[in-house]
């Protein structure tokens, strides 16, 4: 047995008891890892120092660094989030659908762990405890694999949490982390066909690209947003401006913020003065089309085909002035990595258009593509924003790492 | 671009129009492709010639080439079954869920069309109809690569539904034949990710294996059957002989036919020679462990462990003898595909044990697995049986075919 297939083992060994613990087990091995994760804070810390130390011996960016960093505060939040994952419903054993058919089968529809959940992500090592929960929650086993700059304090976290389960009565290998983090391991983690029932990566479009191209796990990909906001020509003028200056600055990093502004024809001579003056307090650099120069004057970089296609996660947009619903939908269709898109208008032909044919997970009319998350929604939490249509789309939530069992039963019924 | 880019962009354009058709446009392009196989029966069986006469030069089995063969009967169920597709209610539009957040964002759960669809299957030319149908009518486009032993039939199928599609107003390239079948167009297909939204692979466990290999598109795994039957000591004799004789024998070479049979030891004395005397009937070689040898006598073949994890597809079976329950799901978690998977009992405990604690598509309480199919389950059709847990699990209709869209509406909600 390789060292992943070992792990996978064990996971698959475990998955078992977590698939048929009941809500209060669940909550209260939660419980344990919220109050272990406070209880060895000191511990955690020393672990995450050694990774602090290494990232400034690499010379890892100081934005990087932040990231990776855990305090007595950011470990103070993590134990907090692991209570909210416990007041969240219970997905599982939720009977979805029944009904009874001619022959006197009865078949119901209930919804059941996926079984083992694999993670692969980069260096926050937050996402080590709250992935982790929610696996737990939805009665999965999980498989970390985290980033090498993270090491020292995945593993610590990843121990916190396997004496907490162990304290309660539930099987430690309910939570492993990879601790081999050679590219060779991550290559046989996505291969671990026998074990795993599905793998989530999280983290950049190289990350994730590199998983679906080498996996035989089935794969949710999650993250990459190109997302647009069009202003109509129907649209309310400071409403327009208020979506869209936030939609682009409020946090420009993330996945849910706009890359690409479409502007009507009809309403840019009003619309684009009034939206630059909101984006100069970010200092935001605008990409325009020839319109968009002509109006805005100095300063707008004429935009490339490259621009539309390009995720900036940063104070630039690229901006383009279209001549209705319909080239603005087209626009969305070619260059968007069908995430989050938005139409701000007046006119209810134009948002039923907008949303029958913009074909992306979440379509927003009059508000802003921020709110794509699963807090936002009301899933109380989340493991990640699909962007692929099978399994989940959008923000998931608990029910994204739970399945389906057909469930029937009769009487003596053959064919 | 190569010549599947030229197909995927083809299907892509084409997929808008059958994602906004209504039901009753996308009925009747069903309709008319129903009417257009049986005026071109001639046709049909002109092309289905042109394989059957290179199937014989190619020395191809009987068995196999009763499969390829097309006559006026079978177009007429093929067309029959387009209809049947046609009284099927529409999937697209299901507003699965709706909810209004404290901020006033009302969010809404739309269920959409997939986008494009391919398929890949072996030799049974009306695949290529039923298929075709049920993703037209789940508003898809479709790309279908079938075998090269019956090219010339699929090639005239697709070209009459696409001659029907035209003749309603519908873009042909919603339905579209690769017409080369060579294995690098094959591997393109599989790597098309940027037109196709799912691959589902119909066939045996050779090509699905390789597809899940080659595949960066989303894969839906359909097919391997290794399935249980489990009587318990307190099964119904007459019924537990009834139902292993007829998920064993009824049709041996399907998916959800029976491979193992578990028999608790406390019955095996009566049950065995019971249930050997059906199978008597159709030959059945049992494979048997030494109770069983030691019960049934001569003519049964010690069972190895590679039987255990056999799928026969045939009039053999392996039998074990086991001493609870417990021991019965944990033979069922080592050597499942997660199929389909029964046991026949009286007693309410071990019914919920075996329900609780077996991972498969569909698991079953005194009736035959042979049930596991999109008609026997009440959803008319079936586009495959998936043995995943993402996304769709066990029969798959119309359902199956779609995702989700959030649509959400607010009064210019920002963060």
């Amino acid at each position: 047995m390789t060292y992943m297939e070992t792990l996978g083992a064990k996971a698959k060994a475990a998955s078992q008891a977590a698939a048929c613990a009941g809500t209060q087990q669940k909550n209260d091995a939660l419980r344990a890892i919220s109050e272990a994760l406070l209880a060895q804070t000191e511990r955690i810390i020393r672990a995450n120092q050694e990774d602090m130390e290494a990232a400034v011996r690499n010379g890892m960016s100081t934005a990087m660094q932040d990231r990776l960093r855990l305090d007595e505060t950011r470990i103070r939040n993590i134990a907090a989030a692991v209570l909210k994952v416990v007041a969240l419903p219970d997905p599982v054993g939720e009977e979805i659908a029944g009904w009874l058919r001619p022959n006197g089968l009865r078949i119901r529809q209930v919804r059941v762990p996926l079984g083992v959940v694999g993670i692969i992500f980069e260096s926050r090592p937050n996402v080590t405890v709250d992935a982790a929960v929610l696996c737990l929650k939805a009665g999965n086993a999980v498989i970390l694999r985290g980033g090498k700059e993270a090491i020292h304090s995945n593993t610590c976290l990843a121990q916190v949490m396997r004496e907490a389960l162990e304290s309660v009565g539930m099987p430690a290998d309910l939570v492993q982390l990879v601790e081999k983090t050679d590219r060779e391991t991550a290559a046989d983690m996505m291969q671990l066909k026998a074990y795993l029932d599905v793998l989530i990566p999280r983290g950049g479009a190289g990350l994730i690209q590199a998983v679906v191209r080498q996996a035989t796990v089935p794969v949710i990909e999650t993250g990459a947003g190109n997302c647009h906001v069009y202003v109509d020509d129907c649209a309310d003028l400071s409403m327009a401006v208020a979506i869209t200056d936030n939609a682009k600055t409020q946090r420009p990093s993330v996945c849910n913020a706009i890359e690409t502004l479409l502007v009507h024809r009809d309403i840019a001579p009003d619309f684009l003065p009034a939206v630059a003056e909101a984006f100069a307090v970010h200092a935001v650099q605008i990409h325009g089309d020839e319109t968009v120069q002509k109006i805005l004057g100095d300063g707008v970089v004429p935009v490339t085909e490259e621009d539309y296609a390009t995720e900036y996660n940063d104070y630039q947009i690229a901006v383009r002035v279209v001549d209705s619903v319909e080239q603005a939908v087209d626009h969305i269709r070619q260059y968007s990595t069908r995430h989050s898109e938005c139409i701000v208008t007046e006119s209810m032909e134009h948002a039923e258009y907008f949303l029958n044919h913009v074909d992306s997970a979440a379509v927003y009319v009059n508000a802003s593509t921020r709110f794509t998350d699963g807090e936002e929604f009301g899933f109380g939490a989340e493991i990640g924003i699909s962007t692929q249509k099978l399994h989940a789309r959008g923000p998931m939530g608990l029910n994204a790492l739970t399945t389906i069992q057909y469930r029937i039963t009769g009487n003596g019924q053959v064919r």
